[in-house]
């Protein structure tokens, strides 16, 4: 996979991205975006997200600080990006943590054709009706075999299902990708997991072949925290950095650090 | 008080704390309790805050940003968390500013059992029945006695009151506790009350004996701003430093640079 | 124009600048806010604004992520503002990308007196009813003469209208300035705009010559900014910076490298 390609074309193409988000990361994730190379855009009313995501080369959707009027907003922007062929990441946070955030991820999945759908193994596992126990937004248990459960729910879903963890994998129900990338203190800050579907709005937003683009944004935004870390020891330092070090990341870098392991189809 | 005792303990059971918060410092409470050894989780939708809460080990309840729908989520949550225990601090910013403010803040205080109230002077005070005046979420001047204030709002309220200032106050309506660390740059940030609520919630999580949880956090909390302190002279670099001296301080640090002096009640 | 004495005044007053602003810039605006030298409030609740908006010298009504809601508290908190003579400025963020923006830009301008009208260059094309292309909230194309657009909107409207971009305009429909500090890590970071307005809501409590009051709160956000971008190369290293660069500018460095062109007037 031509990692570093991919990377450059984001910046190339700068790719609006319109997000529909919770808020405690809006701000990271509006900054991931523009450190990516794309524009970010948030707008929330039913009255104009529409006609915002109708300007955007990429819908993110994430479920995290929920309300009523945002699940309208969240369907009638996905339901005109479907129509228009605008690709969809929804990010599940907290799936299974309350009723709420399961029915709505459902519905969600049930109305819309979503492209990627990137969670936590809980989250995932949940989503594939598979059993898991979340604690808030963390995923504390996934009792069964989280590589199976991606790819059913990728088959059941027809999206790219992207799993985030030590190793994260990638699968479109088929092929399934591991990505050895990354750095234990992307877990202490805050927003890892939204900006990382961020990233992936910017690269479905210039790639529709999603596994393609879910795994080239796991590269790039791992690559930035692995060089971040080398800069960093601590969360909020290492936070700054990551922002800096993928504002700054040279493709020949992705490609050359990139850590890719595409395995056998299991189910 | 076994100060560096309870940090352990915190970052030994991770405790989940559920915040409805303002919206402008809702990333910094979020990071603040990830850095203290605590996980956060941010939720607001009436439809989830109920079984979001039973999942915590602590209630957080922020009014710096009201809406009506939030303050049926604060009463939601906050009868759940007393029906399971759940320990909640409350965080009146800017009680006295508007008249919806003092409305919100008696509600939660006459329908809910909170466990620590912490404010500025001005905000107890005016908790307390007793004249200050505010300027937006500033305090300006209090003409009456803030130990005495706050000593009667613990009675009132069966909360332990917490006061920041240049020194901070902690009392249960009998012992009158001073905490004498801290520095002047957190005055110079937005956020630090917000964080300040959101360390108390974490130590409230692991220790029910809320005049102490209450006092280790804001011990915690500025002996790590005094850490920060000598590394960042200007307020954003201090920012950063305070999230990671916190996430970074050793338990015996925190024991060695405590200072905490027991008064006598005066009431 | 005397800067750094204005500069000095800010700090010396710390006028109260109440926002009704956007989720995803809310602490950047915050924290500008406190930088400068003036104190920050968020309110944003219909029951609260008006009594808010009363103890504060300035409002900055910022549209970036409306809600109806909001709307109405904009309209309360405006008028309630005119009717004090508090100033106004507004930040029409993404003006024109969507039919919603354009229409409450358009009816916040109708039944309020704004002091100060603050935007990108496509941003006050179109509120003048010229020809351009808004990507999001990015100013894409602007076809007519900007300048002009500028000094028209000014005397529609009756506020000095402020443009944003590589040099910044400033016009009350007559003289036309131009400020030409900056840098162009400015538009690497998200809410610099957002900022910008902040920072002006603190120099128009002050001064209510308001052609001054924005010029001015432009060159010191921008030697700011120039200061910080000689001690940091990438956006996050930069943003904290230009905090505290502006928290640290001192009034003489101001005026020493304050580059301001009076321009005749062309209209």
């Amino acid at each position: 996979m031509n990692t570093g390609k991919l990377l450059a074309l984001v910046r190339q193409r700068q790719p609006l991205v319109h997000h529909i988000t919770n808020a405690v990361t809006i701000s990271e994730c509006a900054n991931i975006t523009l450190a990516a190379g794309g524009l970010p855009v948030m707008a929330n009313a039913v009255e104009e997200v529409e006609e915002m995501v109708e300007q955007a080369q990429a819908l993110v959707l994430n479920i995290g600080t929920l309300t009523r009027e945002q699940v309208e907003a969240m369907l009638l922007a996905g339901k005109r990006a479907n129509a228009l062929q605008i690709p969809i990441v929804l990010d599940p946070v907290g799936v299974g943590a309350t009723k709420m955030r399961l029915d709505v991820a459902k519905r969600l999945l049930a109305e819309l054709k979503i492209n990627v759908i990137k969670g936590n193994a809980a989250e995932i596992a949940i989503l594939a009706g598979g059993r898991a126990k979340m604690l808030g937004v963390e995923a504390v248990a996934v009792s069964e075999d989280v590589e199976l459960l991606a790819q059913n729910l990728a088959r059941q879903s027809k999206a790219v299902v992207a799993v985030t963890g030590k190793v994260d994998l990638v699968t479109d129900g088929n092929e399934l990708w591991e990505i050895h990338n990354g750095h234990v203190l992307m877990a202490k800050i805050v927003g890892t997991g939204c900006m990382t579907a961020s990233v992936m709005g910017c690269f479905a937003a210039i790639c529709h072949e999603y596994q393609q683009a879910a795994a080239a944004a796991l590269v790039v935004l791992n690559v930035a925290a692995e060089l971040a870390a080398e800069r960093a020891k601590t969360p909020a330092a290492f936070k700054g950095e990551l922002f800096d070090r993928l504002y700054a990341l040279a493709p020949e870098t992705v490609d050359c650090r990139q850590k890719l392991k595409i395995k056998e189809v299991q189910g």
